[in-house]
């Protein structure tokens, strides 16, 4: 009788989610179990028809590096699937899967809990994958009032920026965090291993400036201590997992907590 | 890091390997799960292709009504499992899959522990299904003077005695469950379901036969209370399981127990 739930990655040892999910259903009495996957990229559809195929498997999340793969081959997907062409969970539909991105509403509300307000807001965010994408639409819906991206791949940043332009009127250009932004976000992988460069400049950042991570391990990454060192606050990427877990559960169609 | 493992069934919600299995991962401090898995029979194909491409997957073991269609989808096949022409436990190999078959040893070992020797001892069987071949051929491989197998598909019985005749000298007869059994096995579903009849006869035995099952949920069938009723001996499905955990554990690779 359990439901079976997954996290597809590549790497995988790094994700929080079956901690999280596996103490929530023992808490709250559900029977039913979240495993990691470890999927290589050539490999995600293959697995993903093969669990489609399991009566008792409630949903899939999906992290890197296989947030836009598998948008695109989930047919039933969310307006910010389809704009930010990332989707983060899956759950079993009639014929197939549907999707969505809870990503960039996690990291959103995140920072908010933190008293870090976004609106009116200059953000610089670095890296256009799955969770970058997700990020930029959030903030554009929080009401930001410049956004710049800004990724290694300049095609995948500028199809990024086109995407958003097509649905916001924000100032959003493609280039490097600058010395006027309030906000700088990591959203590459840079930062999973220790011998990763720093994926942007943290001394050309105003004082004030908010550095926030996505990298959930290790849970301080080299960026965050350095800008701590250099007197900027700072945000871990557990926080974006964190504020997404109660959108994913009733996304999965988990039964309701009771209060 | 965990190691996934699964239980492919249709029904699942009667296996109890996860149960043990995760049972003994605690108790070992082995990083690793089994989770149930259910799979429609002509999903099968599907689900193995998907799990063979997770990283992480351990093994699967691979219930009813899915062991002859195991067989036949992995390529690497221990003898057992090519007379059987069934497979209960599948893992990981160069491209594909191996398999073996353990339900006969853990049912001829479960019966040796409840000091019901098999040697030269005249069996009759009753389903032959995988479990059904499994244990014929451990019987046999345990030197019973006779076995009879009996199955409502008449072709799939006379093909399992066709295919243990060219691997043992024993007598093997087509039949029915008589007076001069000793030991009188259901290896058949039925009684997984209060309304089953019973799979065979139990007034023709001698008051000294052993009646055994196979069936793991309820623990006690219908057919072991009525047999205890009529004063004949019992052995429940669950030793069958419990006989070949260690085996499954070797074969799935996982770390030998310290003593």
């Amino acid at each position: 009788m359990t439901k079976v739930f997954g996290i597809i990655g590549d790497p995988i040892e790094q994700v929080r989610s079956p901690m999280v999910f596996n103490t929530l259903f023992r808490e709250r009495n559900i029977d039913a179990v979240m495993v990691p996957l470890h999927v290589r990229p050539n490999q995600l559809v293959q697995v993903l028809e093969g669990l489609r195929a399991i009566e008792n498997l409630g949903g899939v999340i999906i992290t890197i590096p296989h947030k836009t793969m598998a948008a695109s081959f989930a047919f039933n997907k969310s307006t910010r699937v389809t704009i930010a062409n990332a989707a983060n969970a899956l759950r079993p539909c009639e014929g197939g899967w549907e999707c969505d991105l809870f990503d960039g509403e996690g990291f959103a509300r995140g920072m908010e809990v933190a008293g870090h307000q976004l609106d009116k807001k200059s953000c610089a965010l670095v890296g256009c994958g799955g969770a970058g994408a997700a990020i930029a639409l959030a903030l554009l819906d929080r009401g930001v009032v410049r956004l710049s991206l800004f990724d290694t791949d300049r095609k995948k940043c500028e199809d990024l920026a086109e995407r958003l332009r097509g649905n916001h009127k924000t100032e959003i250009t493609t280039s490097p965090p600058r010395n006027g932004d309030d906000i700088v976000i990591n959203a590459t992988p840079l930062g999973m291993n220790p011998d990763d460069p720093l994926p942007f400049d943290l001394e050309l950042l105003r004082s004030d400036a908010i550095v926030a991570d996505v990298i959930m391990k290790p849970p301080r990454t080299k960026l965050l201590t350095r800008a701590a060192v250099l007197g900027l606050l700072t945000q871990e990427g557990r926080h974006m997992l964190d504020n997404q877990i109660d959108s994913i559960w009733e996304f999965f169609r988990l039964p309701t907590p009771k209060q």
